[in-house]
């Protein structure tokens, strides 16, 4: 490719400053170093992770920085010893990346690889530890190793996962973040069974992909939990069977749960980021045998609280991170069962906007009817 | 046998109040009705639980009542439609129930019979929700289903193991509490692997028994934690390969076995009540898998705390109650495995009495030497 070893100068929306308007600027994006790879962004979604980074209430975050996490894009050239792609490769950048070589990529009990995390934890590429992105030469922050809000970007090769080339990009893009993160929190981290009582929540892409991913596994009850009655009836075409509002009921949400299933769920998750409801979430389980798992990401500084005996006597807390996938093997499987009609996307995404039109697509996120917004970068 | 069907009168330490000493008095026990077993309790030990329940501090706690649940006996005489144990029988009566029949004996994913709780949550027995126990026809409570601390006392046909009767019941009576607990915990609760690193917090019978449990599961190091040095020595013998100290360290002790376990430990038990450290237990697990069992029964109220980061990050809280042993089918399992030497029983015994002696008995377990005292009831 003409580009190949040159900067490429291109639009990104960059975060000049916590809770300020993003502006697209152009952008210099250096080529790619050893055991990276430059990436074409052709579309982004955007996710509450990046809203909660841009709010300036994230203490790790850091600014100015190119946000974005949820993309898929072409390969446009690689760096020194990359063998995994090549340019042309259609991929999906994955914040959590997959060594293979690390101590935790080898536990076989864990997708969380340490390999780069030094360095995407502090916004820059391990090999210099520098940022591959400026604007007139001031460095601008790399986020979760992703940065898909700029029509190129720099990620190391074990933080891409290559898919097939005939999958459309506009859709499979969310399989970069929420939609694998719902269906693997229940089929990886709760292995929920068949029959099962699940309870959801939070109805927003996470839960409604967790709700997807209990349907699929056989559950026999999926309640689903919002205090936004609007979220409902959408909610039943991704598997929900009951809903409760806990703006309803005068009685703790997690006893009026308990009282509906005659004495608790067998599963539950908690999709919203608030601990009061992660608490919930957990006591609302069956004794003996109920487990929670926190899916949602809460505020800096927040604590989860219960009474020990909650544990003694059978239930199981756990969490989740991008639902428990190894990135680079799993995202590609899971654009597979797309392509088989077997996993929904489309139905996840519910406005297409542009690149030019983020600061808007940050105000949907924040309203009650936005899913997932989609951005072309062209 | 002559006292079938007749109101046995013999010798029990009653806990007429709460925090005041026990009085053995003379105390009527009627015979069993339906489903229900009259056992002659030769040996009963002590346990934490009787002596909070004894100190008032449980707010479930009745008065009067006759305490205990750690011992071994032979069946005097059975009530109606008992099947599977007859006079003569030797046995251990088991707090935790097993009838094969309830929702969570079906299960298959926990020990926690129902059948009989909400009686002897309340020191009755389920036939007439009353009391079997009386003096001069004042009825005393049951407590825990079990109440060993009697010569005699009445449980429920569910609540009671049959076992091999060659077995030494002055040992065995261990078998009905804190050595199972232990044990189960890493084997049944936790499932540790061999080659995993295992951290036991608090070294008292059931933490040794958590260590014994862990070097039979193959654990490549078995790190102690307590406040008391004295226990380090005995520790050793039941398979502790490393001693901590947390009153030698200035840094939190879960940052202090990080530190010594290049990331933390794979699993670890909290074995004392203490909720600021079931948090530390927690804490020191390593990221993407390690897992930690609440063993230890916290003072009523108390609450556990983390920041949810630690769970979605991939530790797992868990608790568990008799160690996960299903008692009718388990306990003369390990009963047997005692007769075998596969696991220890002697070695927790460090003190014998008398029921006569049963208040100093009290006081020897709250002293730093004591791990399980045994009394003989005549
Ligand atoms: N663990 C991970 O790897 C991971 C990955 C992606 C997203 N997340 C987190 O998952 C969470 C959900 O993401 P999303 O995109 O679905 O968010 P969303 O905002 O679209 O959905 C949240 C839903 O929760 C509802 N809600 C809010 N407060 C509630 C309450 N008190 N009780 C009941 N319902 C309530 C809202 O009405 C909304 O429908 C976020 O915290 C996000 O950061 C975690
Ligand atoms: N879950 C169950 O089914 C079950 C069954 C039996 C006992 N238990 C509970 O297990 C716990 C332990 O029982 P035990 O008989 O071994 O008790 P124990 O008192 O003999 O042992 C506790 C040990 O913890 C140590 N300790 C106290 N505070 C500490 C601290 N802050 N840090 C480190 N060490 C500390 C003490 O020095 C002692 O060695 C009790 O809470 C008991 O009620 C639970
Ligand atoms: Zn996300
Ligand atoms: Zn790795
Ligand atoms: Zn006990
Ligand atoms: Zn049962």
């Amino acid at each position: 490719m003409a580009t190949q070893g040159q900067v490429i100068t291109c639009k990104a929306a960059v975060a000049w400053e916590a809770n300020k308007p993003l502006v697209v600027e152009d952008v210099q994006v250096a080529p790619p170093q050893a055991g990276e790879v430059r990436v074409k962004v052709l579309f982004t979604a955007l996710c509450h992770t990046d809203a909660y980074t841009w709010s300036g209430k994230d203490p790790e975050g850091l600014f100015p920085c190119i946000l974005g996490h949820e993309a898929a894009g072409i390969v446009e050239s690689v760096g020194e010893g990359v063998t995994e792609v090549q340019p042309g490769d259609h991929v999906i950048p994955c914040y959590q990346a997959e060594c293979r070589e690390c101590k935790f990529c080898k536990s076989g009990k864990t997708n969380l690889c340490g390999k780069v995390r030094a360095a995407t934890g502090v916004g820059v590429m391990m090999n210099d530890r520098k940022s591959r992105f400026s604007v007139n030469g001031k460095p601008i922050y790399h986020f979760m190793g992703t940065s898909t809000f700029s029509q190129y970007t720099v990620v190391h090769d074990v933080s891409v996962a290559k898919i097939d080339p005939k999958a459309p990009l506009e859709k499979v893009c969310l399989l970069g973040c929420g939609v694998p993160t719902g269906l693997g929190a229940v089929w990886n981290t709760a292995k929920v069974e068949s029959g099962s009582i699940v309870a959801v929540f939070g109805l927003g892409t996470v839960g409604l992909a967790v709700a997807e991913g209990a349907k699929a596994a056989g559950a026999s009850r999926i309640i689903g939990i919002d205090i936004d009655s609007k979220k409902f009836d959408r909610a039943k075409t991704f598997g929900v069977t009951e809903f409760v509002n806990p703006k309803e009921h005068d009685k703790p949400i997690q006893q009026v749960l308990v009282d509906l299933t005659d004495g608790g769920v067998d599963y539950s998750f908690e999709c919203i980021g608030n601990v009061s409801v992660m608490r919930a979430a957990l006591e609302c389980c069956h004794k003996g045998w109920g487990t929670s798992v926190i899916v949602g990401v809460a505020a800096s500084g927040q604590e989860i609280c219960t009474r020990p005996f909650q544990l003694v006597t059978g239930r199981v807390w756990k969490g989740t991170a991008f639902g428990g996938f190894k990135s680079r093997s799993q995202v590609p499987w899971l654009v597979d069962k797309y392509m088989k009609k077997e996993i929904k996307v489309d139905e996840y995404i519910t406005h297409n906007l542009s690149l030019g039109e983020i600061n808007e697509a940050f105000h949907l996120l924040h309203g009650g009817d936005c899913l997932r917004c989609v951005l072309s970068m062209d």
